[in-house]
């Protein structure tokens, strides 16, 4: 099977996923092997730190090998198909291929040719679903449960793989989603509501990157301004539960979409436990699609 | 020993590469083993999906660590002699030294100064010895046999390294080999044949990949011009033997050198086999030069 | 405990390092285990054929895994901060982290974050521990002591963390070390002396790299100018003793600061031993914050 949205996911999988990643967790530190000789090829066609690091050292803490091949090295370059791509990998096989990439759908489209299973590591503004599943991790290690929590997802709605993947999976885990963000960031099918409202009374708020190429324009010349009018300030976060936390997937862009009070919030932040669930959720998707 | 040129192996190495390589070819996907412990420096000073890949999985499927250096991060932007970096890589002990390279002659000039083996994984327009020698196991694979077979190499013959391994191979294992492309790709010492006459009565043909940059010139503006006058049109296949198969050494110019009905004939095209055959080819090379 | 100056280590753990370095190298070669499933970060920001490629050699030597991250994949190139990118790289549970960095102090801001040990593998113009230990290591091999050795180190003293780190490590040592190189690139705190009289009777000269974009200015159109004002010339080196050995730490500027046939001197040029010492050395040092 692959991972490239969680629609893939049953429920039965997603609480098998969940539930290994609380287990590896307290142990994310120490390789715990299982998966010896296997060798996971790590794609990126898009630079990423953490996710490309992640899921490295996810591969290495079950005793398997990563091979890594950034965007520079490819052969996309010299004018490839993405299929001959997938031919090309397919044919070296891998035991599994983690795949990031700037257009919707390529690890589908990557999968259909693959024989190995795919994990999509980002697509576009499709799906990441791996972050959702560490996010939910991370709550479930937090809070104890995700059913009937409220979540408010602030930023650029609209062009967002976090935002789409997570509000997937916490809808299925039984949480109230809501989105907000600048008007011209959401998507057409959901109801306007604004940031205040989206954050009043939630258990938990997940503030988005802000892309700076895509709202450069209007954010002008004026770099508090997306803080001010949409960020996650100190006066905005009193509007949620008092018990609430709050979630970024990183890297932050500190002073616009989140005040540097609230990201350092020993309380309420969680956005370290986010990186070391993320460890710990990916060894878990790998064991299960490799077991 | 090393493996720079086709002519440092003996037709004994030769037969013991490929029988192994046909060995190992069934069970590719899985690690075997035998080179725990050992190091494969794997430098690239020019970029490449597959090459690299292909030799860190060989390397990975024996138990042996692959650490890459692509050029990017290669001492040679400050200036360092290709002698000194060899002094360096070499005084860092590895187990053996893969190396691509733009300059003819350079991989010679580095297993001159290493005393670990050095593969020579291409360099310039002179050598790709284990691209030959996957190749000759892809046809040994699929056809049984080398010797007789009718092989035509057809692009730009006098700037490849893969048609120069892959003749003295192919020669040396008995096959008639063939050469052709446009007359002004061709080298002084080949006599001119046509596309169509190289191709006519082949059992096998070896399409070449056209450097963009080296036919833009002379291709204008009619992006299907080389198709038309000497690519791989399902009309010159048909000129070829019946049972003829299509190898090209990727990535492919899907509608320049090869037309896609031919690059997807799932009963001629064996693109993706030699894919196959290199991780099975480079695991034999790996073992027979560190065993 | 980290690795960031040669500062942080007693007498005892320089002693130890030594000691060991010293014996691992005659197998350097060889992979000699101890860290199994230990995962070391090699993360550089400058790149580094040597170091990068150094550490991740020693690491796989001790059969730990080396998961490397050139500044191109990182997240800093988002705008991320120095501090949030160690705070993920902290919550991904590494064993220990490689840094090296262009700012002074890096390392050191980034190890306060991290709850593995940091070794800084070069920072600006302050410290890089691990080269000044591995020349100690190069001269003890040679040499038998280090104690009462005359050591002249040339070149650029103000900007370089190599003459920093081993003006400390040699001193503690017991050598009498004398810097020199051109005026106005010698710190204040230095007393001016000829490099001339720095090398007269000197039993170690180190020389340093010239990092061509800040001399250019002063060296003009003149190339032979710089060896001929302050370089590593036979005649020089032939006011050194007659068994004065050469260090330099790499890559070299041939025809800069050092000559040709100084540099290739069966009989006084240690530097290819310096690296292969520089692998056992590191080796030495994963051992001790691994152990």
């Amino acid at each position: 099977m692959d991972l490239l949205s969680i629609d893939d996911l049953s429920d039965a999988q997603i609480a098998r996923i969940l539930d290994r990643a609380l287990a590896i967790h307290p142990q994310v530190g120490r390789t715990v092997g299982g998966l010896e000789g296997r060798i996971v090829f790590n794609v990126f066609y898009e630079n990423s730190t953490r996710t490309a690091m992640s899921f490295a050292t996810a591969a290495h803490r079950l005793g398997a090998a990563a091979i890594s091949l950034s965007v520079e090295h490819s052969s996309v370059k010299k004018g490839e198909t993405l299929e001959d791509t997938a031919r090309t990998l397919n044919a070296m096989r891998p035991d599994l291929l983690v795949l990031r990439h700037s257009e919707n759908g390529a690890p589908a489209e990557v999968a259909a040719i693959m024989d190995a299973p795919v994990i999509n590591a980002g697509d576009g503004t499709n799906e990441h679903p791996t972050q959702a599943l560490l996010d939910a991790a991370t709550l479930r290690q937090r809070l104890g449960r995700i059913e009937g929590l409220k979540v408010a997802i602030v930023g650029d709605i609209k062009h967002s793989r976090v935002a789409r993947s997570n509000a997937k999976l916490l809808r299925r885990l039984g949480a109230d989603v809501r989105l907000s963000g600048p008007p011209e960031l959401l998507p057409a099918e959901v109801a306007t509501v604004s940031v205040e409202d989206a954050i009043g009374g939630a258990d938990v708020v997940m503030m988005l990157r802000v892309q700076r190429e895509r709202q450069e324009q209007e954010l002008g010349d004026a770099p508090g301004e997306y803080l001010r009018l949409y960020g996650l300030t100190p006066e905005r976060l009193a509007l949620a539960d008092r018990h609430a936390v709050v979630l970024h997937p990183g890297p932050m862009n500190r002073g616009v979409e989140i005040a540097d009070v609230v990201a350092d919030d020993p309380a309420r932040s969680l956005i370290a436990l986010q990186v070391e669930m993320g460890v710990a959720t990916r060894m878990a998707c790998l064991e299960m699609l490799l077991a």
